[in-house]
């Protein structure tokens, strides 16, 4: 894939100008960052989880991202039932299987809802990619125990048999389909240290993906500029409070010019 | 209506002398934010959602606030019981139908909470208040799609229906009680690019409801006081990140001073 | 008890280098942030709470903890679960028992998971920890009623019937296990201005138990290093919103020199 800091913009521009709803089913902590991330890129973010409504909102919906980062039965009947429609109005998914791995519990329901799909995207570290196929795969909680390289053959086998794009975060992310494989090597080491910035990338998935119909494209955009807000927050920056607060601003305040200047990327 | 900054600042005042109890049972996404807007002003927020306390909570309550901006089935219940005891108790209710006419699921619960009360104040963006009253009304998510104004005949409306209070937010900030339209033009455009500022606002209208019994008055200055706060906030600012940390900086210090400077009310 | 900023540094550092996941069942308003402490301070934060997996994640956790802020049936009976779990493999509990005195709810709830466990360190503000003994307490929403020095006789009751630790916080907090009671004289006032700071205080407990055996110890350097945060944060700051900015920057650049610089302890 080529990505360029000037279709990176012009996917930008393209969000600022429609706002596109992103409907996010999503968990309890990453709720208002996720909100806030959306609507600091110019997307238009709408959280609704109840089983009778969500079918309306994925009717008005650019795209739907189901993070199952807190799950509770009713939770996730609600995102099958809006997972379905989607695919039935061709309404992009992104897939954040928050935790997989670390219970049963979650990697069955990561890996059903990737059947119901498949989303166009599933965005996740190392450690939560490696469970959606790998029976023994475990991890400690929330955060990964594996670098981001070692979960790529794994993308490449979740791409192949699901025909969707895998999204490996990490220090360097990696952009999965099929066999082309895009990195990223964007972002700053103190990101991992605010909750919910592997939600707010899914959330930005689902933002470019609903201005844009090449799902690799989109999410290599989405991750290139989580990378690049991060970078720009970081600089100087006493601690991780002050991060997540600067972190919006840079979304908010991203120039084309600061994609140009920043973006480093390979494949 | 006679809004002026002397009677703004004695309810401020009231309000931090009396730390009055405010019961929220509001969305996951502005929870924390209306909890620390409602402490920047003085008030004692409690969030409190379970059908088994809800009653209890009303009783020890200055106001309810109801706000369903993420719904689900045992919340109803819990507002509608909550509600009827406010009703009972002669505690204000100050409703927000976030995201009516999004889906048939919200502009329902919204009517019917509407017909339970009423409420002493609804709070709302154009789109969520024609909702109320047009069975046509469409909207976009949870943003507006309409400007202030298109709504004021709606809220006129609805305030002779329902005998209450109608606050309907935007660039103009209307508060209308039946032929009485008092306009406030207070606040900053950065302000709809952070989540949660419009349930902020209904929160304030419960601090101000709970201190001040004339309620299109505690509307009012609640509205004034949330647009002179985001205005100080948005000096010079980079970005909504920061502006939502300004804001609740600006609430906790705002002056009398501040509020006879900036204040621009017609009505 | 002999609280040093010299053992205080040292469990830090043990936090830093181990990462312990923190299990948290808590309330809506508080998670993000309580999530966000974790991660400054250096541990591994979880949130969790449904039944079909509270068990799987309590065994990967080093510390549980059960805020009851925003309480639900589905919600009771999974803290119970975990609860009991945590008990059989011997993983430390923190209970903050938010709101009791409030509502019969809340109390009965408290007194109920106080019984199952029990657990390592109870934290609460003065009026929650006498409702947790005195049928007659009440108390007005979340906030306290009472000050801290008043609930110390409580505190040593509940600590001798339970066999924990009984942390009451406020403008002095005090660390009870049996007749030995530490007093911590750190902290801000305006700490008070910003939602969720207990619920920290609780999650921080926990780090430190997950690293320290002696609980009554671990549960007065997380109030420490809670207080002398906040402190670090309050310097010129101009309001609540850059407080609870600058707490997360402190934790996470804590120094020792700090710590030895500020603490004020006696007991």
């Amino acid at each position: 894939m080529k990505l360029t800091a000037a279709r990176i913009w012009s996917f930008i521009e393209d969000i600022r100008k429609t706002a596109p709803v992103v409907h996010n089913i999503t968990n309890y902590v990453a709720m208002n960052n996720s909100a806030n991330a959306l609507l600091a890129i110019g997307a238009s973010p709408v959280m609704a989880h109840a089983e009778d409504e969500v079918e309306d909102m994925v009717d008005i919906a650019g795209a739907l991202v189901i993070n199952i980062g807190t799950l509770s039965d009713p939770w996730i009947r609600a995102m099958f039932r809006a997972a379905h429609r989607a695919k039935d109005r061709k309404v992009p998914v992104i897939l954040d299987p928050v935790g997989a791995g670390a219970t049963a519990f979650r990697t069955r329901t990561a890996r059903e809802l990737l059947r119901e799909g498949p989303p166009a995207i599933i965005r996740g570290n190392a450690s939560e990619i490696m469970a959606l196929l790998d029976e023994n795969a475990k991890t400690k909680g929330v955060d990964s125990t594996a670098a981001s390289h070692d979960a790529v053959d794994v993308a490449r086998q979740l791409s192949n048999i699901n025909g969707c794009v895998v999204c490996v975060s990490g220090e360097t992310d990696y952009i999965v389909r099929g066999d082309d494989v895009t990195r990223i090597m964007n972002g700053h080491a103190m990101m991992t240290r605010v909750t919910g910035m592997g939600c707010i990338a899914s959330a930005l998935c689902g933002a470019f993906a609903a201005v844009n119909g090449d799902y690799a494209e989109a999410a290599a955009q989405a991750m290139a500029v989580m990378g690049i807000a991060g970078e720009i927050a970081a600089q100087d920056v006493p601690g991780p409070g002050s991060l997540q607060v600067r972190f919006l601003d840079a979304l908010y305040g991203l120039s084309e010019r600061d994609i140009e200047h920043r973006l480093r990327t390979e494949g």
